[in-house]
């Protein structure tokens, strides 16, 4: 029998999913949900600031009501037993209550990026060799007889082994009686064996803040034969990077994000074999990208210096590492390729995003934007590039706006607003009644509300036509619009858009706008001469192009010059791994990109304020998108 | 409580030592005395054949009498209650008497060996080193940092890093602010921390078949700072190599000796770390000798094929391991250094002597010999060598001589015999009563007993002899010549010198001689040309040099040419931990260096019959020799 000295277990059961656990008393709900697997949203990292991880008491008692509980909820909520799962502590045996609108939802992923053509030609190869028979006058050793008869037979001259795989040789030799397969991972041999099995696989991945992909590919024919992919495991921690940062700053922290990321790259690498009828062990190589906080939590390197000035990361340039030494669950000796990161908030997606949409070798002038709370931006051609990230705060994903929620079933996007009735068309994803607004709707409805005049260009809402309409009205922190009614929503609320909504997108896209235009500013351009704009990103794949630069969110440029590339950081993955020449050209693009730090940046201010206008302040930027702008100009703005 | 189900266990007891186990039955004496702790000698690898393991039983029973024991066993001693070790298994209960002569003595340890001047300038280096500290303006990642800096302030002008070095960085950096010592293994960084920690220590480790010897060295300094050493772990496997490659045919015995020889040297070289006060994981390099199968036992490496004719090593070549892989317990990615091994049975041992001799480099015409069971030879200079494996068996170390044992306290050497009243003198390792005799004891004892005329060239006893003097007498199995009588030795018996034993000891003085005289054929050179022989090996440090000339060991040269150098294999090993120019040598050895396949050699057989004789049948190339020599020289064998 087991027993407990000191510390009470409570049994804890989260309704609706009757989900139970047996957990010592003290521990906050947050922990014992996710002990419990009911995924609870923490935004701000169970911070108790961001009111997310509501949930309500149905049954026994929790710790004392505390102060971010009393100001986040109001007196109605608390009568109601609504608690932050992240500061409520387990005091003994209870039933707790979690609200629709408080789970992780199952997400949109995107599997499927852009393609551009790459000649296949891995650095990870397999060959058939034959090695000649020892006799008592050639009697050297059995790694010179292979290392002679991949010299004559294939194109490497001299080769390397670890230890592990040295040790299977001389059997293997015999056994195969001479002939074997070698597999190759540039000069270093990854394994020796049957003859008959000439496949080689590998899987490139992309570990995003909040959604992770592995494709596992057949590196002979560079097709895509299985993908897996799942939730950002680290979640739970905090939405947003920076909330991450600052839990691992503890040591013990650090260790626990990066085994839950690591374990969570091995569970979609082996769904994808499963998909694909292949052993995980067989896998010669992984390919990975991600931002630069996520690449240092993945390889468990302290990623504190990444959130201060001036930002360092602890290594920039490719990394290769050995798969056992991560560990990542392929063949132990098997490569695991990081991609670069850039800066400390440019990571090694978005150079992923400049590989596969060829930036560094096209002559085209690009400019590439890949949204987030860190908007990385890049600009340029073969010639050279500039690239910053742009605080743009989550607003765009969805999170700072009241009603704001991720890509999930249930979120409304593709809104449009009828001029004068103001009347809401909207689709959500899923297609069932809405739970809230994801950030390609978010973009939908201020570009809405500006077309057809429900704010002005300063992005205020215009107060009198509360009297003409009941979508406008004055909420409790200013005025509001309200999308869609209580009645036919899932939540049994009004959703609406508040005037903080709208600040927080202006925001959001004033950063990424004077990001882009500093950019253009240090290579001596104007928007004229942009020849393509890249959207990259899940959000880029579902965003209304032209809404989004509608509000502003980029240069003004002729529609068809824009782009929605997809998950080209993921696609950049994949190019590495099946082309030995895309992986040089890695070391390529970080010796012809230049990063700019907008933070300290002279004209950074300036910019930023002028781009709070929706569109922007200096309208001749903005002249095509005018013409279908209705909201009024205010005289003072125009001064 | 524990219980067993199935198997019964039994109390075993050991005397005179007391030692006790419990342990199941149906295991042999042998395998029970090596979990008691109790060292028995087996030098046949426990096959029953060299009835070196014999005990008595003396309380209670064990397993019926093998058929080994009845042959090797008179009816006296079985009478008496003796037994195998190896084949006799646990019943039950028992108390069981280890005779002296059967117990694993502490044996004689050579631990410095000649020294030849080396420019003392190791691979591993540590530096002190200043980086800029970071600005937004230059914000490089860490890794750039350190890099630049080292190559700014030493020679290095890239770096690489494990993972495991890398997470310490960025902290390391900050908390020493920005002056940091780095610990160099030729461009990887091993280590980064305090500046004020700026020692670097190293160990050299010889794998002897018999013994091992772990040298700590401070490699600023160049000096031994502690030593450690032990017996072979793997002796109650075998006493020669052919019985422990045999027993490594299983790939869990393999897995099981490589165990035993990898602890041991963890726990020699920390046995020198602790003499010299320093954590056995700050040590950033181990370089490795040891004979073929050690090498690859200890690698893991399946030592199947040493044994089959070609006789393929698994590699040759110097291996550069990362220590966690092996896994030796110094610093986890400090080097571990294996030097090349030259063949099936030319090991780095030997190439070890080459090295530390200079033999490669020097202009003088050297013959070195390592004696062993399998004798490594190499003739030559900086213009080339040949070298050969002589497979001399194991009486030149005692064994399969009837009172042969190993250089342990008791074993006779320094031996001399009148001429005439045939008186022998003698002195014992240690100086106590003798318990049998050791190698360099059998080498003067048969030079003695040829200058004395016991015995004609031919090796025969002279039987007339038998009238004169009772030490000549007719044993069992032939003539025989009394060393010393029972109630004067410890093991109250008489110990002699059989005829077999003559016969053992020529078997392999001709192997020794017909190889080097192979290799002087392969040179087109006489002994006259020899400009040194070399003798290496701890065999070498005791024999008189003389009379192993006198017995023709090896060719006649003057005595002054002839010298011990000692364990030259660890000092080649220690040579190549504090100087990367005589690492560079290891590879310069390898291509200057011809092996010999003695097996299949045209001239061996005839050589070797040749070489039975003492000295030799052609008398005209040991003329100075036979000067001293009073053996007759039959008739017959003059013809
Ligand atoms: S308040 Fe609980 S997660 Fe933000
Ligand atoms: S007979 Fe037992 S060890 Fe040789």
């Amino acid at each position: 029998m087991s027993c407990y000295v000191g510390v009470s277990m409570a049994k804890v059961t989260f309704e609706p999913s009757g989900k139970k656990i047996n957990i010592s008393s003290g521990i906050s709900v947050l922990e014992a949900a996710n002990n419990a697997g009911v995924g609870i949203d923490a935004p701000c990292g169970g911070k108790g600031t961001c009111g997310k991880c509501k949930v309500y008491l149905n049954q026994g008692t929790l710790g004392e009501l505390t102060a971010s509980e009393r100001k986040v909820f109001s007196a109605g909520d608390i009568a109601k037993g609504a608690r932050l799962a992240c500061r409520a502590t387990i005091q003994g045996d209870c039933i707790i209550d979690v609200p629709k609108e408080s789970l992780l939802g199952e997400q949109k992923i995107l599997v499927n990026g852009a393609e551009y053509p790459v000649e296949i030609d891995p650095l990870v190869k397999v060959f058939s060799v034959t090695l000649p028979k020892p006799t008592l006058e050639d009697n050297a050793c059995d790694w010179h007889r292979l290392q002679n008869a991949l010299a004559e037979q294939t194109d490497y001259d001299s080769i390397d082994m670890d230890i592990s795989t040295l040790r299977t040789l001389p059997k293997i030799i015999r056994d195969q009686k001479y002939t074997i397969s070698v597999t190759m991972y540039r000069n270093r041999v990854l394994a020796v064996g049957d003859p008959s099995l000439d496949a080689v696989y590998g899987a490139a991945v992309d570990i995003g803040t909040t959604t992770m992909v592995a494709y596992v590919m057949d590196l002979v024919s560079g097709k895509i034969i299985g993908v897996g992919s799942m939730m950002n495991p680290q979640i739970p921690y905090g939405d947003d990077l920076m909330a991450r940062i600052s839990y691992s700053f503890k040591e013990e922290n650090l260790e626990k994000l990066s085994k839950l990321v690591v374990d969570g790259v091995n569970k979609i690498i082996n769904e994808g074999c499963e998909k694909a009828g292949i052993e995980m062990s067989s896998l010669s190589e992984v390919t990975i990208v991600g931002n630069t906080a996520m690449h240092h939590i993945f390889l468990r390197l302290y990623p504190k210096y990444l959130s201060l000035a001036p930002y360092c990361p602890a290594v920039q340039h490719p990394l290769d590492l050995r798969a056992s030494d991560v560990p990542i669950n392929i063949n132990p000796v098997g490569n695991v390729h990081m991609l670069p990161v850039v800066a400390g908030f440019v990571g090694s997606d978005h150079l992923g995003v400049i590989l596969s949409c060829d930036i560094h070798k096209s002559s085209e002038m690009t400019l590439a934007i890949d949204v987030g709370t860190n908007g990385e931006i890049v600009l340029g051609n073969k010639d050279g590039m500039v690239c910053c990230s742009a605080a743009a705060g989550p607003a765009l994903e969805g999170s700072t706006i009241k009603y704001g929620m991720r890509a999930a079933d249930g979120a409304i996007e593709n809104v449009n607003i009828s001029r004068g009735s103001l009347n809401v068309k909207y689709k959500t994803i899923g297609g069932s009644k809405p739970l809230g607004i994801c950030g390609s709707g978010i973009i939908d409805v201020v570009a809405e509300m500006l077309k057809s005049a429900v704010i002005d260009v300063t992005g205020k809402i215009r107060e009198r036509l509360e009297d003409e309409n009941d979508r406008v009205r004055e909420g409790d922190h200013g005025y509001e619009f309200v999308l869609e009614w209580a009645r036919r929503t899932k939540i049994k609320k009004d959703i609406v858009i508040t005037s903080n909504d709208l600040r927080e997108v202006q925001l959001a896209k004033s950063a990424m706008y004077a990001g882009a235009s500093i950019l253009m500013g240090h290579k001596g351009i104007t928007a004229k001469e942009i020849d393509r704009v890249l959207i990259a990103g899940a959000f880029g794949n579902y965003i209304d192009v032209e809404n989004a630069m509608t509000i502003g969110l980029f240069p003004e440029v002729p529609l068809d010059k824009v782009k929605s590339v997809g998950n080209a950081a993921g696609t950049g993955a994949r190019m590495s791994l099946i082309s030995g020449v895309k992986r040089e050209e890695e070391r390529e693009i970080l010796e012809k990109l230049r990063y700019i730090e907008l933070a300290t940046h002279d004209t950074f201010q300036d910019e930023f304020v002028s781009a709070m206008n929706l569109p922007h302040k200096d309208i001749s930027l903005f002249s095509e998108t005018m013409k279908k702008v209705y909201a009024p100009i205010p005289v003072k703005n125009n001064r």
